[in-house]
């Protein structure tokens, strides 16, 4: 990703919410990463501790969170998401540092942000904004979030080039009176499959780092670039249903779903362990439920013959990111622990 | 719940997992509670930490945790669960300690255990634990986790009335070989209805410390019964979806949800917030969708109206377990702060 980045001449800012580890985040230091994206005011804190210094909030800012904002020393370089007049105001009465402003705009996700060609509103909210001593605008910020829902790479590109136009002409009507102004584009899915990025500046990809069943099942990855798995005892079998159900449940994976291609409902991928490593999923055979605390897996019987009471299997996550927050560390295959801030840090309030 | 069991004369062994706090522990102290139950040999160890004494372990044991079970000091009365042949031998090689074993029975749920009338494997069973200088057959144990599918009272009397009458031949055909036989019956949709308990000697409800949307829509409680909430700032406001996105994702309240009365994938009740407490939820009104940290509440134009950014709102968790455990802290009302394992212990893996 840092390759791809550096050919487009783009800046790589990478979203640290998937990983959520400081040991990781070295690795992104080795390749030269200097800026990143958070999605809380607690997690900035928790990588400003790990000597990050340029922390966009790629999360539209929550008031309640000011003084927090105004505690951070003025060495850290910090961008905050608004999509409102009314926050840019908030912001303006009470913010006492200096940081850089995105304004969210929506290009088709619905889930935050201006629509892109609303610029009216964004007229509005920039002129807060200029007011301001304390906030400079630095452009616009878009997350093509619907890419998620998608099951190949035509249907994810053709969401990443509407993007690319929509976001062109919002950047051309602006460019003028914001000649330094950046895009700044998100999601693992179109950014993974890309090769041409147009006006966009930034990418913030997060989820690439380890992607997950949902990705690999989107064409976004292939199953060797899946670079994360709960392994997960046998503590209970049943022969007549084929069933292994092992110690991993909803604290565990969440309680994130896919449909897989036999039409089951499916909470992750099932994967035989060799050497401390695992094997292409195996046939036939999937997560078919969690509890809080169980799953159960469903195989074929001479599949079920292969594992006895104790075994580790490996579930590949359907999505990663909530695998990780709960599980809040992770051993490599060598064994080695890696940390987590859910170790380390309360979610704030 | 106290009280039901002591009108029942039967033993009263709450389930620990869903509040999973030393400090809620307490509450349960002041009622005269002394045995509780556990779904891991870590939260075993945390409660042990809080002076609990008499704790029963009800997932099939992982034979992963045989010396962790060794090193718990023997003034703790411990009770494992088991469903096979393969673990009780292997118990009975490594194990260095004595405890009590119950053996999981499955009577329809059909997630774990020997199926209810299948004398036949309970036989192989009780004679290896017999074989043994440290394990103790205390009994069959059960888990109706089928009644939490049910949308009312009668369904899931239904099932309650046929676990009793299976249980009921279980223990006469066992209680001449072994008259103090223990019948231990979980869940807490059947045990919140039930009046009559018949041959059931232990209750061991988890989810009724706080109830939740779950419960409240298979008509177990009452709105007024349900006691946890999660406060989320409104962070984002779109005026022509009707829609107010919150902060408050999946990593705050997990992706559990029903199908409410509209036929809406609701994720979660929604309140307005009083003088710190929260209200019925509002009408019309339902948590749409999750992502990582949002959460896009829809509602009416006059309800949406009524609303600003940085106004809290509360949501009522589809699964109170999930959502205690992912926060790892609790609020009172009155804001005093109560402590979680999460924020103490690392899962042991």
């Amino acid at each position: 990703m840092a390759e791809k980045a550096r050919r487009n001449k783009l800046i790589f800012r990478p979203h640290f919410k998937t990983h959520q580890s400081l040991q990781i985040s070295e690795w992104f230091r080795e390749k030269g990463i200097s800026k990143i994206t958070v999605s809380s005011v607690s997690m900035a804190e928790d990588f400003i501790s790990g000597n990050w210094k340029d922390i966009t909030i790629a999360v539209p800012f929550n008031i309640h969170e000011t003084d927090q904002i105004n505690n951070i020393s003025s060495d850290t370089n910090l961008n905050l998401l608004v999509d409102s007049e009314q926050t840019v105001n908030y912001l303006n009465k009470n913010l006492k540092r200096k940081l850089g402003v995105f304004i969210k705009i929506d290009a088709g996700y619905h889930r935050t942000g201006i629509p892109v060609d609303d610029y009216k509103t964004i007229d509005i909210i920039t002129g807060a904004i200029s007011s301001s001593d304390f906030m400079i605008f630095k452009g616009f910020l878009t997350h093509a979030g619907e890419t998620y829902s998608k099951q190949n790479k035509d249907d994810i590109l053709l969401i990443a080039e509407k993007y690319k136009r929509d976001l062109y002409i919002l950047k051309s009507h602006y460019s003028t009176k914001y000649p330094d102004l950046i895009i700044s584009y998100g999601d693992t899915p179109s950014v993974s499959h890309l090769e041409e990025f147009g006006c966009i500046d930034v990418i913030r990809p997060g989820n690439f780092v380890f992607y997950d069943y949902m990705q690999l099942n989107a064409g976004v990855c292939s199953f060797n670039q899946i670079a994360v798995a709960l392994f997960c005892p046998v503590i209970s079998m049943n022969k007549e249903r084929n069933e292994l159900v092992v110690y991993g449940g909803a604290v565990h994976l969440s309680k994130e779903y896919l449909i897989d291609r036999s039409g089951n409902k499916n909470f992750g991928l099932v994967c035989r362990i060799k050497n401390n490593l695992w094997e292409h999923p195996l046939e036939d055979t999937y997560l078919k439920s969690l509890s809080q605390e169980h799953g159960i897996i469903k195989t074929r019987s001479d599949i079920f013959n292969q594992f006895s009471s104790g075994d580790f299997i490996a579930i590949i996550p359907v999505h990663s990111c909530l695998t990780a927050d709960l599980m809040g560390m992770y051993h490599t295959t060598q064994g080695e622990l890696i940390n987590h801030l859910r170790n380390n840090h309360l979610h704030s309030v």
